[in-house]
């Protein structure tokens, strides 16, 4: 029969995505729409990886290495060492992208219908993940209202059960924009270590902390090395989400032996994203400095505009390009088609990401929001001005 | 528990690969290795291809589309267009290679434990992709002392359950290096008709033909839109392996909704690999000759050479660039593995295929290897000659 299976049909459209023909529809209404709704930075990715593309001396672009060229990992293991995390090229395997790196890391450990804890809201695409590996997902709620704080070990503990294989965590985390603190990390530590779960470790914005402390990782963990899967990508630390490269990276020996076997299979990641990535490398501190200061701007900013409008709540996100905001609305999923189907102010209006889409126990979110600060500040000010005055005209406002 | 999944336990180590530390160790000792293991060509991408990345002007790689670039997708349904196979853009999502094309097609139609029909021998990481989406693969043997000639229409049906979602066919084949004829192809059709199974047209070797008719496509039966899915790759065709850029083709819009939606959960397709693909859409047709002519020259030589040699059987391979070639020997892993560990001539030795791993049942192509002739014709004669050497002394050789 040519019927679809169970994972196409439960297969979710994008809740970002489905909004995407309403803002086409608005722009050829000739409105303005400031794209507030994905995390694509606008910012460049640095000159010297564009460079090596640019300059590279292919003839034939054969397969690379299954695991990632041998040079690209070397230099990845120093940045990894630099940062005090202790692996060598062994401890690393290249992905296309993070998305693969979180979907190998799910395959090779988990059989269909064991579960791994998500502290939602999450990460939207970890739902297909989870439905394309057979894994159940168990949603561990966190709340905007103290700020996404994690859980006590009470609360996790009262969801773990012997089909119970791992905790994703994001850190900083898309979408709350919160980054979570040494203490917490080495809290959900002692729960991995106690119940023998691996920790999925989802560290793609490592690089957008705005604390004065470094990043703490699940890798920095002592004695828990067995159980740390860390799942990487260049997309946003360079701004360079379209070259697909991610890594895992992994002490535990048995893991990255089935990670390579499972890469052999899918043969490569590509070889020009490689290069970008490998020479990304290089990249010199001042653009992270500029990058991170373009964004504490942006932040400051919007956190502040938006704090300014009665019955807006929006926690300061103390990492990535997040924040999640919780708007004086009905339903966060009408209001963002609204904006872009029927609100226009000065022929310009907004596009968000309604939050309900971002976790997994029916209901909730529904008066959140997310919004990338992925903008510069001028187009940032054009945007918050279309939310003000939408706030004030939405029928659905509920104050 | 920090086990694996049984996925992970179960997935092959690459038949191929396993041969890999045994060809570093002979290089270490001196002896040179000649290639024809594994289908990396070393035929140079086009100039038009390579120069589209040099040239490229991005600043910022930013997410494609995730069914791809609308140029690129354009561009490739003209491809189609120009070899008679009536599709338009909305019909191509582009993926991350054949291997991605592969196992989302497998996903989003069957479910866990169905069956899809494909005959042995087949390209080994089918397996893999089979294992990764819990398809059961159902081998229907084909055997070299026909030259592995598509079994008949009963011998089909036998084999079709309840269970039964589809076939999968390669076409030229990888393996066996068989050209499918339009009858063949048509009766393939007929059975996909009749039992309403899907075909899953893997034609990466498309271009790869060496005969006068032109390739007959699954898409081109008449009639049988709805069920076939081709399965496609810029790798062999423009010699670009590490590219990574492939592409799920269907009519059957129920089945590219589904595509798209699992396109979107991993984002998208490498940035630099579509600029380089597309442009590739622009390789003169001098190119194609130039390649084609050099793999004909390469066939000729390499089947004369082989059949001389007593007790070898080599069909003629009409498309692909694989011969699969049965030898006087007791096992060809064991072979394989004693080409590189023991033997050398001239202080050189070749590493090829053994057939096993290509099929499914447990027995079958045991003193068969696959020969990938991606070498030069001077490197080839060195090759064969390595071969003739070896099979005068292998010990288990049965002549």
């Amino acid at each position: 029969m040519l019927t679809l299976s169970k994972i196409a049909q439960t297969l979710p459209a994008s809740p970002i995505r489905k909004l995407v023909p309403f803002a086409e529809q608005a722009k050829k209404r000739g409105v303005k729409v400031y794209h507030l709704n994905i995390g694509q930075p606008d910012i460049e990715s640095p000159e010297v990886a564009l460079k090596a593309v640019k300059d590279n001396t292919l003839n034939l672009v054969e397969y690379p290495n299954s695991a990632g060229n041998e040079s690209y990992r070397k230099g990845l293991a120093k940045y990894y060492q630099n940062i005090g995390i202790d692996v060598d090229v062994a401890d690393i395997n290249i992905t296309t992208g993070g998305s693969e790196a979180l979907q190998i890391a799910l395959t090779v450990t988990c059989n269909p219908d064991d579960e791994v804890i998500v502290m939602e809201p999450f990460y939207t695409n970890y739902n297909a993940f989870a439905l394309i590996s057979n894994v159940k997902f168990v949603p561990i709620s966190t709340s905007i209202d103290n700020g996404f704080a994690i859980p006590s070990v009470e609360e996790f503990e009262k969801l773990i059960t012997p089909k119970t294989k791992g905790i994703i965590i994001c850190n900083p985390c898309n979408p709350t924009g919160v980054l979570y603190s040494k203490d917490e990390i080495e809290k959900l530590g002692e729960i991995a270590r106690k119940h023998n779960l691996f920790i999925y470790s989802d560290e793609v914005y490592r690089e957008f902390c705005y604390t004065e402390e470094p990043h703490y990782s699940c890798m920095h963990i002592k004695g828990l090395e067995q159980n740390v899967i860390l799942i990487d990508s260049v997309s946003k630390r360079y701004s360079l989400c379209g070259v697909r490269i991610g890594a895992i990276v992994s002490k535990n020996k048995e893991v990255m032996n089935a990670v390579l076997r499972y890469a052999q299979a899918r043969l490569c990641s590509p070889a020009y994203g490689q290069i970008a990535a490998e020479a990304a490398l290089q990249a010199p501190e001042s653009y992270f400095k500029y990058v991170k200061d373009e964004y504490i701007s942006r932040r400051d900013y919007l956190v502040k505009e938006l704090q300014a409008i009665p019955g807006v709540l929006c926690p300061t996100p103390m990492g990535a390009f997040y924040a999640a905001v919780r708007l004086p609305i009905d339903d966060s999923e009408k209001f963002a088609q609204w904006l872009l189907e029927e609100f226009s102010f000065e022929n310009q209006t907004v596009m968000v990401a309604p939050m309900a889409g971002f976790y997994a126990t029916p209901g909730k979110g529904k008066d959140e929001v997310r919004i990338a600060y992925v903008l510069k500040i001028e187009d940032l000010k054009g945007a918050i001005n279309c939310l003000k005055e939408a706030l004030k005209v939405y029928p659905g406002r509920t104050i």
